[in-house]
């Protein structure tokens, strides 16, 4: 039996800074594939297509929803985000782990389709402390940040589906928790048959 | 509801370097506590009473056995190893994360009495390479090599009841996956209720 690809989410509410953690856990770690996922929104100066995002019109998007082409999409403020399901599995299949940054909606659907992804909920050490980021953001008006906030009120609920918790109080150590999680999981005994077989017929 | 301490096993066959491992891993690991194992065989140069081992004469940790002050023992080449369970009882429910290094029979009791243990099986990525390391040390009988080459065998088999295993021919990078494994328990969902419910009750 060939050892599949782990899949690994990285969510948890904005303003938690997952997105950091995950380009610098990318950047630390070998054998990781990250999947670009597709959004409606327009690209910001520098994004590449293909690279940061693959950018779709609004009519692009909606056809590949209902050719069921992705593995989970999420509409926010006007835009909309998805994971192409194509890839990922190409992935997985070739024994490539993969890491998605999704939102929690999308990671809940992940983990209805993929039982053994193995999900990690990136946040502040408390909710406060997330109030007070987004207020140091400083960038975004007074509306949206009362709306990140209560969205994150239900992010947090949904917790008890995530099976690791990293606090990013400290990028460093935030980065180094969820290096653990994934180097710990790539030597799971429920993930590696093949190696409890090998030591098993030894003679 | 306080953390409870987390029980790490580390445990692989002889001629594995699990006792180093676990030297090195504490060095580098704060929070966890190593739990002094009591024997019966005489104390080699060096090594201290309450700190290397609770050195006993046959009598007195006979009758340890049957108080049954053990969490496990073993009989191993004429001699008896043992782990006193009041220690480790008191350390985990105070909230302390304990580590033990013992036999692979002695882990299969912890398994059973503590289904909630992180078992850790410490190998060399195969079975000729732990052959090669015996031969290496060069400071045991034939005899004894060839004993220990055959409990080998058995201790594989119980690879299946473990929960990671940690590939030992660098001895950097089997630390490494040690470490990783006790970070990544630790922040575990599992083992935190008390921060999922933190989580949930925020207003």
């Amino acid at each position: 039996m060939e050892r599949k690809g782990i899949l690994f989410v990285i969510s948890g509410p904005s303003g938690a800074g997952k997105g950091t953690v995950l380009r610098r856990v990318l950047e630390q770690e070998t054998g990781l594939a990250v999947s670009v996922s597709a959004t409606t929104r327009a690209p910001r100066a520098g994004e590449i297509d293909g690279i940061h995002y693959h950018f779709k019109t609004q009519e692009e998007f909606d056809r590949m929803i209902e050719n069921h082409e992705f593995l989970e999409y999420v509409a926010k403020f006007h835009n909309k985000y998805g994971t192409p399901k194509a890839q990922v599995l190409k992935m997985l299949d070739e024994g490539t782990d993969v890491i998605l940054e999704i939102e929690t909606i999308g990671a809940a659907k992940v983990r209805k389709e993929f039982p053994k992804a193995v999900l990690v909920f990136v946040t502040p050490s408390s909710y406060s402390e997330l109030e007070k980021r987004l207020d140091r953001r400083g960038t975004e008006e007074e509306a949206v940040k009362a709306m990140r906030l209560k969205i994150a009120k239900t992010e947090y609920k949904s917790m008890k589906y995530y099976n690791y918790i990293a606090i990013n109080d400290d990028l460093d150590r935030c980065v180094d928790t969820v290096s653990a999680i994934i180097r710990a999981e790539r030597v799971n005994l429920k993930r590696n048959p093949e190696t409890v077989e090998y030591f098993r017929h030894i003679d």
